[in-house]
């Protein structure tokens, strides 16, 4: 069973979950997500190779059967679940708490080789769809946070390669969260305003502006992290993305989609992250200063030494130029990108 | 020239170092740093490759040339450097500082395949040596924090194969020491005493101690971030890794030395990264609830969304498991292991 442990000199709290080694992901990373072909279990037509569906987007087909557009599934290797564990808050050394939440996978579509930048808008807009139906489930009262989140590429943490992300719900709020929501606050107060509404503004044009539309800005941040970090950013100012409208929602899969579609013509297949970054719980902790966005992390130059022992970065290429390359691609042509839900 | 930009949101500082993309790093990483054959510039024979060396352990030998053990020089692509560059704390959403600081390389040896766990303790205690020297060296008034560490493989950072080590001084603390002297301050508080001094006590025997010696207890730590997971923390209590004496530094090297080998009994040639903790100056800013110690961490299953998402860590390998995998393996036999310094 999963179990939360406390760091006694940082306080940083680390998720054991032993259950999820067998899946041999600590022996030396292949390269290669597992292709499984014939036994993927997010392939149409394995349904019963996964726990039953929580979620699907299907015409009249039946649940757990083939027929489907996106489907949500537990997770069968939980990092966090619903059960009880042991906990002792008391011990200085051994500090012990259960990992209570859910953890939930959302299969992006029936198939297996297409990933975002190649889907047609309108999967990426049920993809997204999806996606906030299952953050809207669990931002429930209990809930700390929900985060939902994609690994692309080996590097990036994908162990299967048929394309999926990943739903967390936890009793614990995330700490960078945390660090966000205070930070945005200490802005607001220093400003007199969202900072992140502010970004919208000053940064949607000029050097490290990417492209925006009449709902998202995307744009390359001041502080990237690493080579070709990109924000999406809504413009309509928000700290819950339970909160995104239907429109919205829909564009964000477009606008998404647009960005790794630019990032892999301009660099190729690298290795990825995205994740959702929306107010920790309970809703409304936050309504005026914090604004809730959408992170790319390109996994190029890795962490390293550096970035683990001071918890700073080391970015070599400035976002300024990261920004000038990715503006010079366009959108696929029609034969590159299919259209309807596929 | 380098530069240290701040996030508007979070905080977090970025050191920008464009001039290091010379260094093709940001291109998807080859699996393995570059070996470069005859022309590598920390082999012997090849030092005017480098800059001018600012401390070598050797004989009579000349300065820069052939006939030496360690050996220190300026990092051809510094991310920190001595020079002023712009800055402007006012701008909330540009806020912009000079990347001052000192970045070294430390090369191990001159044999360009033998890494520590493969060299005698006497070579390994010359590396610990050289790097307690540069240490002291930039503990000085107007440094922010020293820090020592090591990267190995490609994953783990290393663009070039010949062991080497790198040493940085900066400006700004490291947050992550910050973060770890306000919390052994808080245990300190509330347990009245060292939390280290009591790991030492309580874990250098039980299901997570690997090896212990007069002087250094190795241990998998309770709250592992990965698999395998391993601190080293000296017997002594003192906050201040310049304070450690000469049998220290020396069986640092060797405690160092036995876990790196134990690791690769265990694993095979897996990546990982090495650092030194030792406390952000002014020297003796906490003295009595810091202890310096050394963090080992494989890079196994590599972070992933979650983690870069959350701030927080999965990990699937108990630490009790990988430590009683660890405590199996005793030292190689005099045929592995050289005598001597090489």
């Amino acid at each position: 069973m999963p179990e939360l442990r406390r760091d006694p000199v940082t306080g940083q709290w680390v998720c054991l979950a032993p259950g999820r080694a067998s899946r041999p992901e600590y022996l030396p990373t292949p390269s290669e997500p597992a292709d499984l072909p014939g036994q993927c279990p997010f392939c149409e037509g394995n349904e019963k190779l996964t726990p039953p569906e929580v979620m699907a987007l299907r015409g009249d087909s039946e649940p757990d059967g083939p027929g489907w557009l996106v489907r949500a599934i537990p997770n069968l290797f939980p990092a966090f679940s619903e059960a009880e564990g042991p906990a002792d808050l008391g011990d200085p050394l051994h500090t012990l708490g259960p990992a209570l939440g859910i953890s939930e996978v959302i299969v992006h579509g029936t198939d297996h080789d297409r990933w975002m930048p190649f889907m047609s808008d309108e999967q990426a807009a049920a993809v997204m769809q999806v996606t906030q139906a299952r953050y809207q489930r669990h931002s429930v009262p209990g809930v700390g946070s929900v985060v939902a989140l994609y690994n692309h590429g080996r590097p990036a943490g994908a162990s299967i390669a048929h394309p999926h992300g990943h739903l967390y719900a936890t009793r614990m709020a995330a700490p960078l969260l945390e660090q966000e929501v205070l930070g945005a606050d200490d802005a607001y107060r220093r400003t007199g305003g969202c900072i992140f509404c502010r970004m919208v503004d000053e940064e949607a044009e000029g050097p490290r502006a990417i492209f925006d539309d009449d709902d998202f800005v995307a744009l390359a941040p001041w502080a990237s992290r690493g080579p070709y970090e990109t924000w999406i950013i809504p413009r309509r100012h928000h700290a819950d993305f339970a909160e995104a409208d239907t429109d919205e929602v829909a564009n964000l899969g477009s606008a998404l989609r647009r960005v790794l579609w630019r990032l892999h013509q301009e660099l190729g297949d690298i290795p990825l992250n995205w994740y959702l970054h929306s107010q920790p719980l309970p809703a409304g902790s936050a309504p005026r200063s914090y604004h809730w966005h959408l992170e790319v992390r390109p996994r190029l130059a890795d962490l390293g030494g550096f970035e683990l022992a001071t918890g700073t970065f080391i970015n070599t290429v400035a976002p300024e130029t990261a920004a000038d390359g990715l503006r010079g691609h366009g959108d696929p042509s029609p034969e590159e990108q299919p259209a309807g839900l596929i």
